[in-house]
C-alpha cells in the first residue's frame, strides 16, 4: 500500500477510543498552549495588516477569529489564528523534526468549530490524527527537508490541516488521498523569510490551504494518488533524503504528540538555560537585585553568535541578549512577555544587573546547559549548573507552569476571570458539547 | 543590487513606451489565445468542482469569472480563471522553460480588472512585466528545478501575478520586494499532479496567491527581502542549480514573449508533426478519406511511448493516440476541440483511416518531426516530411490561426456574433477604456 493510502485509512478510520490517556492529556496541554499564544499574538501589527489587506476578500464573516473582535469567513480565520499563534515564536515544538506543529493544525481546526458544531471529543481526535499526519510527514523528510531551507511548519504543516479538516467532513479514503495529494502540491514556506511577517504567514497558510483541500477533496477535486511518495511528489520534489517508512512505522500505537514541547520564555531557545537556572536561583535563595555585583556565564557557543546582544534598549532586542535572560531571571524570577517589553529593557534593576553580567562561549557546555556564578555585594557566591533545561522533552513544563504562561500573555488583552474561563475549558475540551464555547472565550468583550 | 530588488525596481518603474511594438502584438496573441482557452475549459468539471468547494467561501462575489455566469471575489476568480485556461492542456509554453505563462499571470489581471477600473494600456503593460517577471525567475532555475518534479508553472507563474497586480495596485519598491518575497514563499505545484485536476490548480493557485501577495504588500505586510536569490530563498531551495543572472540580463530590452508558442492542436505535443503534415496532405490533395487505403508514419520514438494507443473509444485516449491524429488531419482537414470528443473518436471514416495506419519510431525523426506516406485505393502515395512541426517557435501559428483556435474552442460555448466581439476586443485591448469589456464579452447570455 502507498504511503499515502496508509496514512488516509488511518486518518478515515482511527477510532477515537484507541488514542490512550496520555496522548488525549497532552493534546489539552498543546491546545491550551495554542490558545494562550493565539490570545498573546492577536495584536501583533502582522494580524493588522493581514486583516486589513485581505479582509475585504473575505467571504460571510461566520468564523471568529481568535481573540480579536473581528470574524471572517473560515479559510480566512485560520489563516489569521496562524498568524497570531505563531508570529511571537512562542508556540510549541517537536525537536524531532523542527516543526510548530500545533498552529498550523489548530489554527484551521478553530475556525471550523467556530461555524460548525463540532463536539470536544471529535474535535480532540482530529487534532490528535492532524497532529499524526503532518509529524509523520515532517519525521519523513526531516532532517534534509529542513536543512536546505524548507520552513517545515510551513510544508509538512498543510498535511496536518488537510487530515484534520478532512475527518471533521467525512472524507472517505479516496477523498482523503485527494485531500493529501492537493496538500502535498501546496506545501510552501521559505526560512528565508524568518525575521518578517512573512514567517507567520507559514502555518496560517498551511491551516487555509489544507482546509481548502479538504473541501476541494469533498467535492471530489481529483489530485494525483502518489501526493507523499510519488516520483514527483513531495518527499521526492522537497527533500533530498527522505525515509517514507517513517509515514507508517507504528501508525495508531506510537503518537508524535508524546514528543511535543513547549517554550517557557518567549525569546530565542538558546537563552533558555541561562534564564531557566537564574530563576532557579532566584526562587531558592530570595536574592535582593540590590545585593547582586556580578554575574558570570558560562554557554554553549552558539548563544554568542545568536545572542550576544550586550548594549540594548528595545524589547525585540532582548530576545536576542542572554544577558538580558539573566537579568530577568535574578530580578524577577520570571521571563515571560512582560520581560521583554520595551520598559523591561530599560527597568533600572534589569539594566543594572545585564551591564553587571559576561557571558563566555565553552564548548564544554551543550546547547540545553549552563553555567551560572552569581557574586553577591557581600562577596557570597550562588552557582547553578544547568543540565536540561526547562521545555526540553526530558523536563517538560508542568501544566501549573502551562496555565502560568497562557496567562502571562492573555493578561494584557483579556480579563483575569475570562483567562480562568478560557484554561478551563482547555482543560476540559474533550468533554464539551460545542467547541465554539472555547473559540468564544477568547474573544476580548 | 540584489536580483529581488533588481526585478522590482524594474517592474515598479518600466514605462509603457519602452515596449516594442512587436512585444505588443504578442502580448495581444498571447491574450487571445488565453481568452480562447478560458472560455473552452468553462465548463470542464474541475470547474464545477471547484466553484462548488469554494464558492460559499467567496468574498462579495463583484469579480466575473471568465466564460461563466457565476461571479465570485477577485482572488475566488483568479483561481477559477486559472484552472479553465489551463484544463485542457490548450495553453501557450515558453519553449525554453516549459511555463505556460499567460494562465497564472492574466488569470489574475482579469479578475482584477473585473472589479478595477482598468485602461488597456496599463493592463497589457502589466501584463509584460508580469511576463518578464515569471519568466525571468522560470529561466533562472531551469532545467534542474523543472526536472526534480517541480511544475514551472505554478511555482514560477506566482512570480508574475504578484508583479502584474502589484504595478496595477501601484506598489514602491519596497513593497515589491515584499509581494516577490510573499510570492516566493508560496510557489507551489508538484508534478505528481499530472493527469489530476490539481495540474490545473497550479496556475490558478498561482494566480492567486500572487495576487494577495501584491495586496498583503501594499498593506506593509512584510517579506524576507531576498526572496529569490537569498541562501534559503526561491533559488537555492526549490533548484540544485540555477542562474540568478538570468533574472537582470538584458531587463528591458529583450522580452520572453518574444518566445512564446502556442498549441494548434489540443493534445499531447508529440502528436502536433503528425496532424500537421495530414492537414497539409487534406488540403493539398482534397483527399476523399473513402479513398485513403493506409497511413504509414515514421515519428519519434517518444511519440510511441507517449501516445502509441490504437484500440481507442473515448475522445480523451485520442489526445495520447498518434494514429488518430493522423485520421482526423486526413479526414477532416483540422485538429480542434471537436476532433477529441467521444463522436469523433467513434466516427466511421475516422476510425476506418485510423485502424489503417501504422506508426513506427525512428530515432532519426525529432520531436518536432514527422513523416507521413499515404497510400491510395488506386495505389498512388501521398507522402510529407515535416521538417518544424506548426507551433513550433520558428513556425508559429499566425493570427488567423489562432483566431480559428479561438472560435473552435468557443463556438460550443458563446454564440458566433459574441465570439467576433470577443476576439475584436482582444486585438484591440491595449485602445480599451476598461479591460472589465473585454472580461464581460466572455460571459454566456
Amino acid at each position: 500500500m502507498s504511503e499515502t493510502k496508509t496514512l488516509a485509512s488511518y486518518v478515515v478510520s482511527a477510532e477515537a477510543s484507541s488514542i490512550p490517556e496520555d496522548v488525549r492529556h497532552e493534546a489539552k496541554r498543546s491546545i491550551l498552549n495554542y490558545i494562550g499564544c493565539a490570545i498573546g499574538g492577536s495584536r501583533h501589527p502582522a494580524m493588522d495588516k493581514a486583516i486589513r489587506a485581505l479582509g475585504p476578500y473575505s467571504g460571510k464573516p461566520t468564523a471568529q477569529i481568535l481573540a480579536r473582535t473581528e470574524k471572517l469567513d473560515p479559510l480566512h480565520a485560520s489563516l489569521m489564528n496562524g498568524i497570531s499563534s505563531h508570529v511571537f515564536d512562542y508556540d510549541d515544538t517537536t525537536p524531532q523534526n523542527y516543526m510548530h506543529p500545533t498552529s498550523p493544525l489548530a489554527s484551521a481546526l478553530f475556525a471550523y468549530a467556530s461555524v460548525n458544531p463540532v463536539r470536544g471529543a471529535d474535535f480532540m481526535h482530529a487534532f490528535v490524527l492532524g497532529f499524526e499526519a503532518e509529524s509523520r510527514v515532517g519525521n519523513a523528510v526531516y532532517p534534509a527537508h529542513y536543512d536546505v531551507g524548507w520552513h517545515i511548519t510551513g510544508t509538512a504543516g498543510v498535511f496536518g490541516a488537510a487530515a484534520a479538516i478532512g475527518r471533521l467532513e467525512g472524507l472517505n479514503v479516496q477523498e482523503m488521498i485527494w485531500a493529501i495529494g492537493l496538500a502535498a502540491t501546496q506545501a510552501a514556506g521559505l526560512r528565508e523569510m524568518f525575521g518578517s511577517m512573512a514567517k507567520a504567514f507559514h502555518p496560517g497558510r498551511a491551516a487555509q490551504n489544507g482546509y481548502a483541500s479538504a473541501l476541494l477533496a469533498k467535492e471530489g477535486f481529483t489530485s494525483g494518488e502518489y501526493g507523499i511518495e510519488g516520483p514527483r511528489g513531495f518527499a521526492a520534489v522537497q527533500s533530498a533524503k527522505y525515509d517514507l517508512s517513517k509515514i507508517g512505522a507504528e501508525l495508531g500505537t506510537d503518537f508524535n504528540l508524546r514528543r511535543n514541547t513547549y517554550k517557557p520564555f518567549p525569546c530565542g531557545i538558546v537563552n533558555h538555560p541561562t534564564i531557566d537556572g537564574c530563576i532557579q536561583l532566584h526562587d531558592e535563595h530570595r536574592v535582593d537585585p540590590a545585593s547582586i555585583k556580578s554575574v558570570s556565564l558560562r554557554v554553549a557557543p552558539l548563544v554568542m553568535d545568536l545572542c550576544g546582544k550586550k548594549a540594548i534598549t528595545k524589547g525585540l532586542e532582548g530576545k536576542f541578549s542572554v544577558v538580558h535572560g539573566a537579568a530577568i531571571g535574578l530580578v524577577r524570577g520570571k521571563g515571560g512577555i512582560q520581560e521583554y517589553t520595551d520598559e523591561a529593557v530599560n527597568d533600572a534593576a534589569i539594566k543594572r544587573v545585564r551591564e553587571s553580567t559576561t557571558a563566555v562561549g565553552d564548548p564544554s557546555i551543550t546547547d540545553d546547559q549552563a553555567h551560572i556564578e552569581v557574586t553577591l555585594m557581600d562577596g557570597r557566591k550562588l552557582t547553578r549548573f544547568v543540565e536540561k533545561s526547562l521545555g526540553n522533552i526530558h523536563r517538560p513544563m508542568s501544566d501549573k507552569q502551562l496555565e502560568d504562561k497562557f496567562r502571562d500573555q492573555s493578561l494584557p488583552i483579556l480579563p483575569a476571570a475570562q483567562i480562568d474561563k478560557a484554561i478551563n475549558l482547555c482543560w476540559k475540551i474533550d468533554a464539551l458539547d460545542n467547541v465554539s464555547a472555547l473559540v468564544e472565550s477568547t474573544v476580548p468583550a
